[in-house]
């Protein structure tokens, strides 16, 4: 039996909240059973925002709700405030995930308020948690640590400085993510270890866009220094708001495969990955799906680690 | 200044020899030049290869001509026998490249010869060729080194003693080439190090393809043990004979991308590459040119590594 890896699946939040067209409710609840049927156990479902901002996500409250019924799943949703994760513990998600820009100009940029004071939101947002009477996780996602399209390079001193304030804020988890695509294998080493260094096992994963076409790379990077949980998102839905065109997420397919053929164990069986692309692209027919490996087929050479 | 990596480029040759349609000479030798014009000092022009089988070579005599005159510019031609080492000779090469493939079935599906009977003629090249009066480098490509489409897994084992005959046949160096884009990171490294245990430096370079999303991936593998030349082709230009649509070869501009991200110098102007598409796209209307950093554009955090 090979390590476990496990695969966070953020298409239908990350993928969604960047497409023009709506995805049907009936669909999105279809297409989330059919990843969590090819073995995913992780699912970011949604996200409570306002549906003002983000209309994509209006009905993240009946999305949680439904995929609470699939059994073994770990049912995650974005919340940007406290308000927001009241509403996520009130339809019952399993973990709420809070995103704290490392950049100060993103961070304001996005939240109206600096870094260090998204860290006192999820503070607070912990707190409230602890307090009630079901347990829900709370993890922070440390967005733009590898690169803001706003400031430009982000200081790993910074990534550190802010990974620490949410462990101690007392987050389950930390998420790196590289929200721009702007990060490369090297960085991606360095900041790992720096911030495994300041917060040890907190950090949990990363979240990585290809927009430089360096997203599976910067995967392996992470793989190298011990992280054994990515984001990913089947058909790499998403984009990147400053690159209109730019690809998104890394492509579940892809990670799958080559996590796979390395020998680890992600408990993801890969034709019925590829088969959940056909009701994501019933529930998005415009949307242009990426991912080589559903290009070329799967290779005779393949086989699944745990097998 | 970074350590420096070289880049060998193939799509006049592996990019050129997959497309559909014939680009003219004239197209092509602006092509050449404006690829080294942005810092390219390799670059397999064309094949001797008979033009009943591959007419987009057939002009390869002229390019090799017309490339000769380029300033500081490694001009290679891929060569299938000792007549193809002949004409690369005559018309000036500074390289003859000679493709063995390490999977029998593979070999006799291509050659008509098994992988060994082709090293004997790889040999018989090499003393052709150290008989002249010029110097001409003899390089050897280990074809289907991590996987075949013929016969599925390649065993290490296999590749090192190909590897170990093509040494003892006396080539220059010996380049490691993924041909269908079967390989992973992991098998990446553990094939490197055999041969390199086997043969030491005179294995010089990856030849990879993006087939299931893991090209730069497993460049990334073989960086870390110590690779410092990769072929890749502008817009990742080529295919897979096997896989129709499936992505070619890996994409320079992305390569050089993360390559100069990490701080190695790859000598070349990531502007000046990204302009040569334009030539490229002339030359070939009709082709899919593939690319995320150009897709994406150039982030304000790129800085080259010897700047």
């Amino acid at each position: 039996m090979g390590e476990r890896v496990r695969i966070c699946e953020v298409g239908p939040r990350d993928g969604l909240q960047m497409s023009t067209s709506i995805m049907p409710t009936d669909v999105k609840i279809e297409w989330i059973r059919a990843l969590a049927g090819a073995g995913i156990h992780e699912i970011e479902v949604g996200s409570f925002v306002p549906p003002k901002l983000i209309p994509q996500m209006a009905d993240t409250g009946e999305i949680v709700r439904a995929s609470r019924a699939i059994p073994g799943l770990t049912v995650a949703a974005l919340v940007p405030n406290l308000k927001g994760a009241q509403r996520a513990y009130e339809f019952g998600a399993d973990l709420a995930l809070i995103p704290v820009s490392v950049s100060e100009g993103h961070s304001c940029a996005n939240t109206n308020k600096g870094s260090l004071e998204q860290v006192a939101e999820v503070r607070a947002i912990v707190e409230w948690v602890r307090a009630q009477e079901r347990p829900m996780k709370v993890d922070a996602g440390c967005a733009t640590a590898f690169g803001c399209s706003i400031e430009g390079a982000v200081p790993q001193d910074r990534v550190v400085m802010v990974a620490a304030a949410l462990a101690d804020a007392g987050v389950d988890n930390i998420v790196l993510a590289d929200t721009v695509g702007y990060g490369n294998p090297a960085q991606v080493r360095s900041v790992v270890r720096a911030v495994q260094r300041e917060v040890g096992e907190t950090l949990d994963r990363l979240h990585l866009h290809d927009t430089m076409g360096l997203g599976i790379a910067n995967a392996l990077a992470g793989l190298d220094e011990g992280i054994r949980c990515f984001d990913s998102a089947l058909a790499g839905l998403g984009g990147c708001p400053f690159a209109p065109g730019a690809s998104g997420n890394i492509v579940t397919e892809d990670l799958v495969f080559m996590l796979e053929s390395m020998g680890f164990d992600t408990g993801i069986d890969l034709d019925a990955l590829i088969r959940a692309r056909e009701i994501l692209q019933r529930g998005l027919p415009d949307e242009h799906l990426l991912g080589n490996v559903v290009k070329a087929g799967i290779p005779r050479t393949y086989h699944r680690a745990a097998a």
